[in-house]
């Protein structure tokens, strides 16, 4: 069986892992998880306690969790594109470097414009929030620029599963109006390119429900009963 | 040569990296970062030109940045040991997957806290910055009560490298008097039980510059200039 991508909407995190499974080539199917009603709902918290996505059921059945996880488990397995790299490696290390800052400071400067936003903040409480996620997210873009250095993509001059990462994070910047990305011509340069590519105009039409083309292995969707069913089957 | 972790100090997220090193049993070598001045300053920005700690200078000379990746790449030297597993494992993805959720959600619940003490904040915006950390901190511990799920250790029933990068965060919410770990018993006993292992009082006495006696490969302390020399030297 192939593995199943359990992904939110709308302006998921899980975009990058769904760029990530159609880089790969190798097949998957999606289940569509709609946030916030579903995610933190009881049928879905017996796939992710938590209630976040994205989780990934895998080939064997197991249920993984975390962006960072997941990225890791689809990277182990294609080791040879050199999207990811061998344990042990120095490219290993650099991989897990870029996608922790993505996965903390980068992330993480988004969180109080999102809290602020799903909390329904308002008053002083809404401007102390959206001050200090703005603030966070001009310094985490300084960072991310300078990490850049010029370079084509996050690691260097290939691709690797931190730009497919990079773009579903970088594009609530533009949601939240939190930073003018031409700011930083490297990471502006960056996601215009990444936009162009097939992944991720695929999984962009996934997630508006249009018309989808994949250029990797997706085998198609799977509704969340069903998909509960086979996490039941395969433990 | 041995690896050099960069640590800051005081109450900082390296507590973990150490204690990761300690339990491994090879030698390393520490390189003692006060925060905020020289963690943000000019000579430490080569090390890291993010500005954070920690750091790892490996064997063969490369610089690590983030804690994820930093655990990772000590773990990948220690996989005999059980503190971490091979790439493509089904316990490789569960250790990473508990990282991952340490040093995001667990980890990001105290940065409004540590962004209101730090920078001085008052009044509307201080009350904003603490409810948001404190509504964050119980939600966080709550969740990760649940994944402990009554065992003993993160992973279940033997300890690994998630344990040590726990202790180092956990210890926050004394700190910033967030949460009553009691609330959460098996968090708290977990923590109880950590503070009572060698490494860990080993990484306190290292914080507070008192006697220090290693139980692993500790083979002392390096000065920032040294430790730039050598990184120069193996580029």
């Amino acid at each position: 069986m192939e593995p199943i991508l359990f992904y939110g909407v709308p302006e998921g995190c899980s975009f990058g892992s769904i760029v990530a499974l159609e880089w790969t080539g190798q097949p998957y199917r999606l289940c569509r998880i709609q946030m916030p009603e579903v995610v933190s709902g009881e049928a879905y918290r017996r796939i992710n306690p938590v209630g976040e996505t994205p989780s990934l059921m895998t080939e064997g059945g197991e249920v993984i969790s975390e962006s960072l996880a997941i990225l890791n488990h689809i990277g182990a397995r294609a080791l040879d594109g050199g999207l990811a790299f061998p344990q042990g490696s120095r490219e290993f290390d650099r991989l897990n470097a870029m996608l922790a800052f993505l996965n903390t400071s980068f992330f993480n400067a988004f969180s109080p414009l999102w809290y602020a936003l799903e909390h329904g903040s308002e008053g002083a409480e809404k401007a102390a929030l959206t001050a200090y996620g703005q603030a966070l997210a001009a310094k985490t873009h300084a960072q991310l620029e300078a990490l850049l250095g010029g370079r084509d993509w996050l690691l260097g001059n290939r691709r690797s599963l931190a730009d497919a990462y990079f773009f579903g994070i970088a594009r609530w910047a533009d949601f939240h109006q939190a930073v003018d990305r031409r700011d930083y011509p490297g990471l502006h340069t960056l996601f215009e390119r990444l936009r162009d590519d097939p992944a991720v105009r695929f999984a962009l039409a996934i997630e508006h429900e249009e018309a989808a083309d994949s250029t990797g292995g997706f085998a198609g969707h799977v509704g969340l009963e069903e998909a509960l069913q086979l996490v039941r089957a395969a433990a």
